[in-house]
């Protein structure tokens, strides 16, 4: 199904927009939205600094140019240039000589992960710091000498938080979100992994012509993005049927999916067909409100009901947060992997219909219309005893049970949960069965 | 319960029908009625040939004098006089020379089942065919010469399809359909088990006096004659709130029941009880629209909930649709079992009602009216602790259950259900109470 | 919780109240009555002899004064004075000489616990009889001689049957129950184990202030006093919407509950919760309607919900309705683990209450109201991974599924139920959530 789509371009994808600096706002984010905007007609919105929104107000726009800790020999013992995880997120500007002893308090490092330097943020609160892997850590503690520690970030007040966002109008004013965040810096899985899937599956979509669903993705830092994305959108949001937040869906681990806060949504019910067609057992995140951006969709004034396929969900693979989620971690296929299911899942939706049939009354004469697989009599002899065994299921079931079912009221994700049909295989007859004109798609689908 | 219904009696009347040469039209379907006329007053409908009913139109009569394949000293290698599932079901006239080459695709033989002739039909397609066990296909191949194939049948356009029909009148309007098939030539387990089960608790329903439902007992030639009946039948089938499909219930294997595509209709929780309350493992068959006339009174136009009661279901026994469904196969014994069960259900259904308590505030004064067991204190001393463990109940448990759920809206199934009492130790305590007026049947049963 | 409840207070009021010869009727219940009333101020109603209530007739008031059975040398082989089990409950007066094969029909022994008097009561019948334990009856039946058989009993007419009854009136209307019973003689589980929780709680209501919900205390002999009492407050039980009925909580076995008809009642929920949330795997005994005054406040008439805390219920221990069933068996420190329980489902009950959050679209910012307990991005490392897998929670998941649940609907018990977060964890963080005014209580709490 993901044909359009390569393993190889998303790898180039990766390589380039990794070492970009995001953040809630910034550069980094522009240049990676630009990027975007190479796959996708993405409007990008600038919302200016300062203003409130809901409980929050949009933070000054943060720069920061370079930082590092200099030995008195002039090397770089911590470098913003190499890694820009080294700096606090929304560290403020310092430029001071200091003992490692004045410095530490300001230094971020994880035993538990000696290579890794962590991931920090200090977005609200005033602050600066840097993190450091843990050899780093100990050669400054070992050093008595006095360091020059500077980070040569500054805040604009005046500047914006730049949002990008794409709608793709179908045939029903009903939406489907699909919403992912660009705030995180060099770090593959979350959420590099989350914003090209997202682009691509936008992409997919507007390549197969206008859609049943009206589609609609955004690309917001996470939390305040997403809620001042709601909040200039409030009036329209209550078309939003359901959606997705997009992340970490390209590491090593496990696919599994997080449920929507309503458990069996139409979101969640095409995603959990998708695993079981696919034959995937997926890991079962139920819905916790911690998370990320369906903290905001699903909240009380919105309630829309969010899923997330993961491959690595966050919180859940060590490398998380930290500088060893990088692009040893994630790469182009294991991404597909995720791309195909959403894939699967965007298909399950926007084909998804209830049919009537035009024989209501007694059952369709199959025979005369070469719907029929068998002469008389012969149909399920001892071989198909056993194929019954194994749940298999041949043509004639599939056609009986749409049939069955086809009275206004069973849309093909009801048939396929109740019958264990695949969904695709009941797409595909059903289409056959409509080119025999003996079942139509309901008026109200 | 059965006790007017012997194994013998039942053996009698399998021993006679089971030759006859039934199909979807023709005589061996008239014999049949006259024999089950002889049990219950039948009502016999003529359907003329070439009516439409429905997506289908009645087939012409097929009539068959004899058939052969015949070496050239004249021996029948094969022949219908031996048994009628030797020709092909609705098999066109023919009468030629042909060599086994010239014959081959004309033979059905089963490799899995070499003892077994094979049962098999052309019903809507004009053809014709033998069909024939190992020994005698071997036979047929080893010959070089040139056999006398002869089938001795006609077509009648201005014949009629066989129906038979028996409506019991009851106490209301609602009625419950029981429906059989009888187009199935010699095989025992399908159908002449259900043809003989279905006329038998006709009978006994009948012999007990005005029931509570009206009872629709149906004689038909599977699918089209059951799509006939409905056309026929249209404008009144809406009273029918539930039915059976009856068919293969006397094989040698363990007892079953295929739900009803509703899964929890009242004819299907009368059929768990049944099980339940005669502590019988019964095989679980869930509701699929392939099987039998349930496609035609379950399809949407009438969504009938409709129940069977299997002993070998259809498809599940290598005998299925071979000659090997013969009278070794089945027997009167055999066929009790589902007879007992369906008077069970039938009975189930026909004492359903909901009671009302007399005394709804504070409990009925059971000592008073000599319905308390015991002199106060001394129940549930450590012997009737251990009573418990094994869920066994008394007398009073039952009293106390049946009034305290007398509230109007419990029926006898319902209770039975929640308490684990079987129904039939329900139905002798609710008449004791109603004896002592403690309560009546609610209004609205 | 129950800090004004202490073991030792439980076990001087089991000793007071444990010889006291209750029964239907009678200064047993009157001298009960009265020791209640030093903890809290009953009302007592006198409701008289003879009166029809509902399929009852409240009987005559039963005194005994003495009751013997004595050999010729004057010896009390029987005594009331040492038992008062020794007298069937409303034995009529006796006075004759009597042989062994005389008196042996008025005799109850139990053969499996030989140690043991029965219990045995004949209120509605008129009878007499002697409960004895083994070797008594052993005594008796070795000696030949007559014996002088005496219960000096009397029935008064023109008596009454005392009801202790108090009503804590709450913000609410809606009332809940608490009923006891005060019919049984000397056993000390069932019920002064009942008696005296029953009152301890409504003292610790009463010392509370104002309580939520109005809370209904009623003492009464069971069945009779129960059936009763409805009758004479017909008209205002519809306000209660649940309650308990106190009984056998005091043995030495394990906890349990018997659930309401209902099964998921506001009250059996709260039961439920106070046994999850202090992690007692407590016995589950589904709804029967054999058991106490449930069989009334739950007939069809009221259909109040009712459940029981349980140590030791009645019918499941070997001692019950015996002499064994004594202070040996029952003690304070065991009715103690029964009161907190009760105390804690009290106050799930009270504090129970849905909440609106103040910032209903998007998320509260917790940061600038201190209430995020860690810098952005440090949170779940792979520590927090682990603490997951231990399905433990920390203070911002608690915040975090209050405040995605404060929407008006869904109060704290439900919230508990979903989340698996303690009812008291929730209630002392949506303390603090209302006192940083995110979440006020919903309105028609």
């Amino acid at each position: 199904m993901s044909e359009e789509i390569s393993a190889s371009e998303i790898d180039a994808l990766l390589a380039r927009m990794y070492p970009f600096n995001r953040s809630l706002t910034g550069d980094g984010n522009r240049q990676t939205l630009n990027v975007l905007r190479e796959l996708v007609p993405l409007d990008v919105h600038e919302y200016p600094c300062g203003k409130e929104v809901y409980d929050w107000v949009i933070p000054d726009e943060w720069h920061i140019r370079d930082a590092w800790i200099k030995d008195s020999t002039g090397n770089r013992l911590v470098d913003f240039q190499a890694n820009n995880l080294h700096v606090v997120g929304y560290s403020e500007p310092v430029k001071a000589r200091m003992t490692f002893n004045e410095l530490s308090s300001r230094l971020h490092v994880l035993e538990e992960l000696p290579e890794a330097i962590p991931y920090r943020t200090s977005y609200y609160t005033r602050s600066w710091g840097f993190c450091v892997n843990s050899q780093q850590y100990k050669a400054l503690q070992r050093s008595k000498e006095q360091f020059e520690v500077v980070i040569d970030s500054a805040f604009d007040a005046t500047g914006s938080m730049s949002i990008g966002e794409l709608l793709i109008p179908g045939a029903k004013t009903e939406e489907l979100l699909v919403s992912t965040y660009i705030c995180h810096p060099s770090m593959a899985n979350d959420n590099l992994s989350g914003i090209v899937t997202t682009a691509l599956l936008a992409r997919t979509i507007l390549a197969r012509g206008r859609p049943q669903y009206s589609w609609r993705f955004v690309f917001v830092p996470e939390t305040i993005g997403a809620i001042a994305y709601l909040c200039h959108n409030e009036k329209i949001m209550h078309k939003v049927q359901g959606g997705f937040v997009v992340t970490c869906c390209g590491g090593k681990g496990k696919l599994g999916y997080k449920e929507s806060f309503v458990g069996d949504s139409l979101v969640d019910r095409a995603v959990r067909l998708a695993f079981r067609d696919k034959s995937i057992d997926a890991i079962r995140y139920p819905f916790q409100p911690t998370g990320s951006d369906e903290r905001q969709y699903s909240s009380i004034g919105f309630r829309i009901p969010v899923t997330t396929i993961c491959k690595d969900k966050y919180y859940e693979y060590s490398e998380y947060h930290t500088s060893l989620d990088n692009l040893d971690f994630v790469n182009g296929e294991q991404i597909l992997e995720s791309v195909d299911l959403y894939l699967d899942v965007i298909q399950i939706l926007e084909e998804n219909s209830a049919f009537t049939s035009s024989v209501p009354k007694g059952e369709v004469q199959l025979g005369r219309r070469g719907l029929y697989p068998h002469s008389g009599g012969s149909i399920n002899q001892p071989a198909s005893k056993n194929h019954r065994r194994h749940q298999e299921y041949q043509e004639l079931d599939v056609i009986s049970w749409l049939l069955f079912l086809s009275d206004g009221q069973n849309d093909l994700i009801t048939i396929a949960e109740r019958t264990g049909i695949t969904y695709f295989d009941l797409l595909r007859v059903a289409r056959k069965l409509m080119s025999q004109a003996v079942i139509q798609p309901a008026k109200d689908n």
